[in-house]
């Protein structure tokens, strides 16, 4: 069981478990189309871990850096992190935000963020115990643009 | 009156700006060290344009790229806007957001987003007329790594 880095053989396991984050979040699944951009823009427009449990590929964590002009420093903005239901409760998720907290360490950063729905309880149980906290003030807003 | 821009003759105006929209914002502005480091890292980490009117600068907007895994698609990711006081109401907030858009566009982006204060409410009235709107069932976790 281990972290580690994507590499291009995990294309299609990688859509696979967006596809299969989609469906737990109650989100509409990638496209095809959408899918083949995913690949391509993998480890170009942002980066990629990998959950490997018996020799297979079982999560993943895609994230990127952005800016907080408050702290001149930069973020690391988890974008998903996600282990297959079948593969729970072993630690993956801790093992991912250990290697996300060196990673933002090496960069730099001031902080992670990231974003949960306010329903994913089990999920916002396990932020707050790694000693993250929500962000009360602050409301974000979304312009959807034509394609 | 336009946006343009930002260049490196800009620094001590952009600090300016930025120190006048965290006093806006009631928050802690910018260190000397933090300034230094955020002109460092201006048009590296982060994209700038500039508001003149009268021939000087007025405002600001700080932005980047992310990624949304959901569409497959870049968000152009507005960090920062913000116009002086004494030059609100000339029109110079519409400008930032259309050249934003076109921007947006530029880079095949599917959405743009930003967070707001709660209390702000003019600014949210502002980007209601806009098109945007509030993310309803997404909550922000925050987690501060240590310097």
């Amino acid at each position: 069981m281990r972290i580690r880095a994507y590499e291009r053989r995990d294309a299609k396991a990688l859509v696979g478990l967006v596809r299969a984050l989609a469906r737990y979040e109650k989100l509409k699944p990638l496209a095809p189309a959408a899918a083949r951009r995913l690949v391509r823009d993998a480890g170009r427009r942002f980066r990629v871990l990998m959950a490997e449990a018996d020799g297979k590929p079982v999560g993943y964590a895609i994230y990127f850096l952005t800016y907080s002009t408050f702290l001149a420093r930069p973020t690391l903005y988890l974008e998903d992190v996600f282990v297959h239901p079948d593969y729970r409760r072993l630690g993956l998720g801790r093992l991912f935000f250990a290697e996300l907290r060196r990673e933002a360490r090496r960069e730099r950063c001031g902080r992670m963020e990231w974003q949960v729905l306010d329903w994913n309880t089990p999920a916002q149980r396990f932020y707050r115990k790694l000693g993250a906290a929500p962000l009360e003030d602050w409301i974000t807003y979304r312009l959807t643009l034509d394609a």
